[in-house]
């Protein structure tokens, strides 16, 4: 089993000691919600061992840095509505490649511009999994569901201002769409959205 | 200024005092909301005089039914999302006659079936108004306010279950949406959104 | 694609006549929350061609009633909380055999009970999809992602009284989990659990 | 279709990047919620076509600062009822002229002070469209629909505490208000109650 | 201290032993929250000393009939927004009979005709107390506190639908006003207001 | 009319400039909810003319600092349950003051020392008004309510955690509270509290 | 460990074949939340073997009723704020039968009437338990738990209107009480109050 | 009676004076949720009395620090779901000492191990009271409460985000277990715990 590890409510402290115990026992450990400091103390006080991934805040503390099977075709499409959810799209590409997997990367696939999500709906269709990635009121949910066959792992995203803000609205469009065959996750949860991805793609492995 | 009422709180007592008064002073009156007992005792109490549309729960207590003016193109299009909206698109066309509007219905024009939607859009850019009617998650009213020029006037509807019981969904969908131009009215407000989109049509009137 | 339809807020008189258009077109139909009454008419005005499952508040329109391909061994299992889950589970075994499907059933392996559960774990490790079914507080759906490898689709259920009434517990528990891998649906979305389930297993035969 | 971008949850680099791709293509782009910071690095990356409006926190991006039509005579007003809704009324006016509408600005004019409002009715009412802007308990909407025949956008503001806090209860109050013809946007929208107004305003347009 | 009982929660076994004690004891009893069902078993149960309010849902246990004393003028106006709320108003009215105080009815005196409420100004300005009875969202509350000198009393009612239905936008409406001097009681709280209106009048007997 | 200020949502230009205005128009004016550093800014702006005080975030325009009438014997009391609600408590001294009443502060007499608040009973009596300050669970408005005869005006304060925090629990209990005759203000409403108490001291003078 | 039932959810076929299952077994069993309607068939299907008692709403499957340890002096105290809270009483005082614990009952302890309160502080002191039963505002639990030096178990109960219905205000009073060692269990749930008391009491036993 | 002191909403200026005021007096005191600037100014107020806990937040005002009756066995143990929620164990801890108790520790003993938590069982039995701390889901609490005979006191933690944050999750997991014997406490209520298991320890005190 992988070592994950949810920063945001650590201090600083306990997670140099934590990512110290795995260094010790030649485990490699992933970490997600980890703000800039905590990820400057992990890296001064590990040389070598840490890498830092800004765009996703998330650190994996291994050998080397985490890098994508290039000879394997990923079988997940991430689609986000905007630029302001890329940082939940980053979360999800790391936590694949951390957990063995790969992904194409569709943003700015909103529900405004019907047209692209349209156009892209063959591509798309070629994928073992999608996870879609909107705030605000989550309409690309329901639109990406009626137009692929594979599941869809809807990840809210904290964006939005008045009632959307939080991403509240976004999970309950998710939960309460009209189109079967989605599956929710919490709020602003990249990490959980990829684990049950590679989740989905292991029921393939166990029949392969 | 056309006399409207509210049936849902009012006791059969004031209602029935309420049409008989309006009988007395020659004018015409407009009850939505109204329950089927509440109807039948208006029906009796005022012979010839009361009209029942049990499918939109209305009453109109007049001369003669209510009737589309014919020569007149309607200039408003109601689309809701699936069948059980129904109720809300009747109270909607009702109080349009009333107020002396006609308007085009296009029922089942779900999000989950995109390509019925795109098929429409050119015929429903030729309306000045579009109403929505939707319940469940409302990813029509962001979908719809992509595809037409005209303004939208979202009526969230409380058809569905679990989160999104009530209508609420619905509603913050319809408020958050990234689509601009959306008119929201509270949820099954067939009426508000009526008298909404006659206001706007009175745009065109005072400049005419 | 099947057919199906959410029976709960459309009228008696919507339902038989979508029934009857679906048998003039030889096509057949699954109908979701169908009250007892609903389910009545339907059985009357269609006779022979209307099979009702009481317990799940089901209904079928086709030639013979919904029943199980006997050779194929399921891939899914059911794990219910409690006996008040049961009309949940069923209406998940009704719409996987509707979409083919066959499921083996597990109830009352609460999370009082660990011991059931635990026991359990090896057997239900042999399925590739999970539908956990739970009321009240939804521990279940975190224990069980944490025993088992596969996907665990979470159904919250509207059982409990107080703070738990209406399942919003449940489904925020299963939305918190800690656990990774879980797969969230609405409140009660029996139907929603096991078209994603079917999808998850369409990643089988996608690439089988 | 004007170029909008919704600054508040993109980075900066992201939004200096979007600025230069747009004076790359000659194309001018809108920006709201554009924090000073964020302001500043737009400013100082593209000098001299990026002009920022500190008052409304917005930037445009173009060749020249945005200006109302000296000959064009404003159709649209908008009625605030305090200093603290200031800013959002900015956002108003300032998106009004970047899609080529004027407006006029009448602030502080409560429901606490109603002479003022039944003074200002007649001004008011040769305006075709009212944009409503309140936080607090929204009356001014309730009290403002009747008054005037034109539509009426309300816009809630969240200025207010304990229960007001977020502009809920201004928000609410508007979608629950028994005077027909308001239109409701989120909280704080100022971009979408000017958005709304001018395809209110295109359906005059559109048949002149 | 008069004796009172909130009758909603209590069995017709519970109530008819409770009224009998008094009888009893010689001590008069006011009920409030009656259903008819309750109300015509007390009747029947004590003969003659049962006295039903049907329109307020009230009873008294006496030896006559509540009645206003004809010499002293009343000194507290009650202004309700629709006849919707007659049924508070008539709480209202009979608790203060009970407690020794006449008052003064208005009723369908709502923000949408605003003219009547400012006709009614100098007049409601003559009482010592004023209470206002609303629903939907309430803008009543402010527009009075604005127009007269005296304490407001704001009574928030269950009438409305949709985000109104419940009272809860009306109270919400009635703390967050920005016109100061209203006294807030629970959603449908008759009974509370008039109390509390009887005790600000006991502020001028104690002084006097 | 004394002209009030809620400088909370105002920018400090907005406040220099309206407290300018007064200054050259000869009237005073009190604002509340001032930060630190607006109040700095209109002190220095104005010298001489503006008299800060910081316990209770209030500043007051004027000619002299506000001072208690020293002949008159206060008719408020407000009784607080703690300490850390005395914020609160100075903001309804001053707005008092600024109304030209005096008051007489108990701090810290909670309903866990039930013993301090049965002594007091007797002196609180004597009070026209009482004005009661609890956050937390706010179970001193219902033992006041029971223990004095005057009208007991309850101002929610916004400390506490968990499900206390903001001071909701508090205000929902004053609003459901079993003993008759609170008046229930917004949370933190200091203003509003000492307002509505003038105006209940008003009907005195009014008949007086 | 003693069978345990909440019937709330359940069938009437599956409340009866648990009961079978049991009588079968030799077994007991103490049902919860049974309505009048399965209460009659569990005792009509089981005749000599079912007790229902219909004040708590309880069922208990054995061979003679539930009834008092005579020389057992009883260590837990129930205390009620009002009659509406009986039946949740009852079904504490049965459950506490079952599980073999006797108890005491003070009905109409409320805070209104503070006296009654304190006279009862030093006898309900003798107890080892308190169990708290209290819908409306819940300032009784607040008050109990300063009075004497037991543990009190909060019982918020759902009577109550407006903000208070649901039983949710009593509930968060509880839960944000300045008086530390209150025990808090869910809306209504005497059956959970009575399991913990006797936990509690276990504490005794395991160190006697 | 131990003296309290909740500083979270107190000024560094009223803590200094209460806590010289004790110490003036003789008497002790223990504050918690006191910052770091706060504990800071209090230790530098009262050099040599003031014991600053900072993994707790905690400050003891006494002759000497704190300390552990080395002879007496722990009757109390303390189970966290996680290192994040240490803080709240910690105020567990220190709020014991305060109050003459010991307690182990079991940290990182989370629902997804399950394992650990059964290997505990017996273990943990061994105590008399059982504090359960979790945020998240709190699936602890359920799994905790069927294991081990002693009564759990749930202490819900505010870690977590999305639906989780805040705490409420976990809260409202607490109450609505189905595993009976669970008292629940507020949101990050350390404190109240601590007294709350001294007191349920106060029953065999008091009985032996």
């Amino acid at each position: 089993v992988p070592e994950v590890v949810l920063a945001e409510h650590k201090s600083t402290e306990q997670l140099v000691a934590l990512a110290s115990h795995c260094v010790q026992q030649e485990k490699n450990v992933f970490m997600t919600r980890v703000s800039q400091a905590k990820a400057d103390a992990l890296y001064e006080s590990l040389p070598g061992q840490v890498f830092v991934h800004a765009g996703s805040r998330t650190v994996y503390v291994g050998h080397e840095p985490l890098a994508l099977n290039a000879e394997q075709e990923p079988r997940i499409a991430i689609v986000a509505a905007g630029t302001s959810d890329v940082p939940v799209v980053a979360e999800i590409e790391q936590t694949l490649l951390y957990l063995g997997e790969g992904s194409r990367r569709y943003v700015d696939v909103g529900v405004a511009g019907l047209w692209r999500l349209t156009e892209l709906a063959e591509e798309l269709s070629a994928n073992s999994v999608i996870i879609a990635v909107a705030g605000m009121e989550g309409a690309l949910f329901s639109v990406l569901a009626g137009l692929v066959p594979a599941p869809v792992i809807a990840v809210p995203v904290s964006v939005g201002y008045g009632v959307a803000s939080g991403g509240n609205v976004a999970l309950q469009s998710a939960l309460s769409s009209c189109a079967p065959g989605i599956a929710v996750v919490n709020i602003d949860n990249g990490f959980g959205a990829a684990a049950l991805a590679v989740k989905m793609l292991g029921i393939l492995q166990a029949h392969g």
